[in-house]
């Protein structure tokens, strides 16, 4: 059996935020629990952002508040110092900040430059170092920016020593609208972990151009050892011009799985969790190896939740 | 820029071989142009079967004789002597037989055992060695067969040097029925490459669990330079359960380019092949990377052919 390896389930938040439909908190509570049913360990569950700018995220205390009782990694997105007082008095253990790999992406997202935005994460990352919560700082755009095209390397890098060395517990390099190829994904997985343990990084792909499970395995095989993924496909960026969904969950959980790679994750419970997905979101089932794995675990005659 | 790549487009023949659309030759010849028009190279496009057993294939003679008069590799398949003898009586330079990974295939396919199938493939290379045509061998289920199960490195290992050894061209491991994974591919990409030149090599992927692209790349990272892919992602096999169509050629050439390596193909008249592929078979259009694709090169209001 080769090494163990983490999946983020980033759907219950980076998938729904920009969808036609919005869910209500109990449904987005009965997609985690399906997430959680599948073994999942670690979601990323809501944003504490303004209910006005995102309205699907409205409603992030209730589900902390809704969350099972167990000791699943959930993490929170905190855009600002408001909002990780509101995930901090919510009760979050884990939140998650966004920096930027360009300042073009940072001013569509965050009305900032790159250095204020990584002012606003470090200031934050202070404040949970105190108050004992775990941080995440994920990397927007750090290989493609749709505003100013290709992002070098030494922004990921630069930022992964401030942040690791500030004390995030982890480091993720997003590819925000799925233009990375694996040759770059693998060199910069190679850089990252030069300086860097496998398990302080991560890697999060947006399927964009059907490159993301070529991506998956470049950085597998560089090493990483961790993945943001969204069940059913389920993302995408408002704010970045051609972005489609994350990668979707149950795409690499099968890959990591016939690699022999431990996920901890039950592909047919996930199956289930997917469809839920697609049922809330009202949107066409998702993921690139749908043919393949719904005859694998077809579909049972009962829906797992009441909804 | 990195080092070419062959692109061999399988499509006229591994595509449409088993569309429940039967195309006249006419149709084949126009697709067969429109993939010469986007600077396609190598494009196997008839075999020599029997009409009855495979209609989709019939007039394979016609098809020779209608094609443009210029110096692309055009390959045939020949399933047996009586295949190779109307190949060559037709004007074939470039034959293609198969070879099997499995008893199991092989009696599906070809109802001998795989020593009995290596021997036909054995003494055709025999005959084209005489007549200067050039051969490549081709290991269908050289990683996971239907019937059997994985088949191990060694199968293709010794194949290759039998028929390498005894003149072949080229000898390219097919995963047909879409089961291999990007670490298995690698191994034995690095096995192959260690006993044999890049030239003489090639991989031959099926999409079924979408690890097509993530295939393609473990091939080229270890060294391959030579790949099978099919316009739209036309394919399939009716003797091998669960295979799905062939990785689309237009994802490979976008992966390939996009990691900068040349394969001599126009991406923009690329797509028009694959539209025409999808109006002569009434496939919906394929290929994973369509919804990018279609919007980088917008389909034109003429299409390119009189069909």
């Amino acid at each position: 059996m080769a090494e163990a390896v983490i999946i983020n389930d980033v759907g219950p938040r980076d998938g729904l935020q920009n969808q036609p439909r919005i869910l209500a908190v109990a449904q987005r509570l009965a997609l985690i629990r399906s997430l959680r049913d599948a073994g999942m360990q670690h979601i990323q569950v809501a944003a504490f952002v303004s209910p006005k700018a995102v309205p699907a995220m409205a409603g992030a205390a209730e589900i902390m508040a809704g969350l099972p009782a167990d000791d699943a990694a959930y993490s929170v997105l905190v855009p600002n110092m408001k909002g990780y007082e509101l995930a901090l008095a919510a009760g979050a253990r884990q939140v998650e900040m966004v920096v930027y790999g360009s300042d073009g992406m940072a001013q569509a997202n965050v009305r900032m430059n790159r250095f204020e935005a990584d002012a606003v994460a470090a200031a934050i990352l202070d404040r949970a170092a105190a108050d004992g919560l775990a941080v995440t700082i994920t990397m927007s755009v750090a290989f493609e920016c749709p505003f100013e095209g290709r992002v070098t390397p030494d922004r990921a890098m630069q930022s992964a020593a401030r942040f690791l060395g500030a004390g995030a517990q982890e480091f993720i390099v997003a590819d925000t609208i799925g233009a990375a190829t694996p040759d770059r994904v693998r060199a910069l997985a190679e850089a990252l972990l030069a300086e860097h343990a496998a398990g302080q990084l991560g890697c999060h792909f947006h399927d964009t151009r059907a490159l993301g499970l070529a991506n998956v395995y470049a950085a597998l095989d560089a090493g990483i050892r961790r993945f943001d993924a969204s069940i059913g496909g389920l993302g995408g960026c408002p704010f970045a011009p051609g972005a489609s969904g994350n990668v979707a969950t149950e795409d690499v959980v099968m890959l990591l799985e016939q690699m022999g790679h431990a996920t901890g994750i039950n592909l047919a419970a996930l199956m289930r969790a997917s469809r839920l997905a697609a049922t809330l979101t009202g949107n066409a089932p998702g993921g690139r190896a749908r043919a393949w794995l719904d005859r694998q675990y077809p579909q049972p005659a009962e829906t797992p939740h009441e909804i």
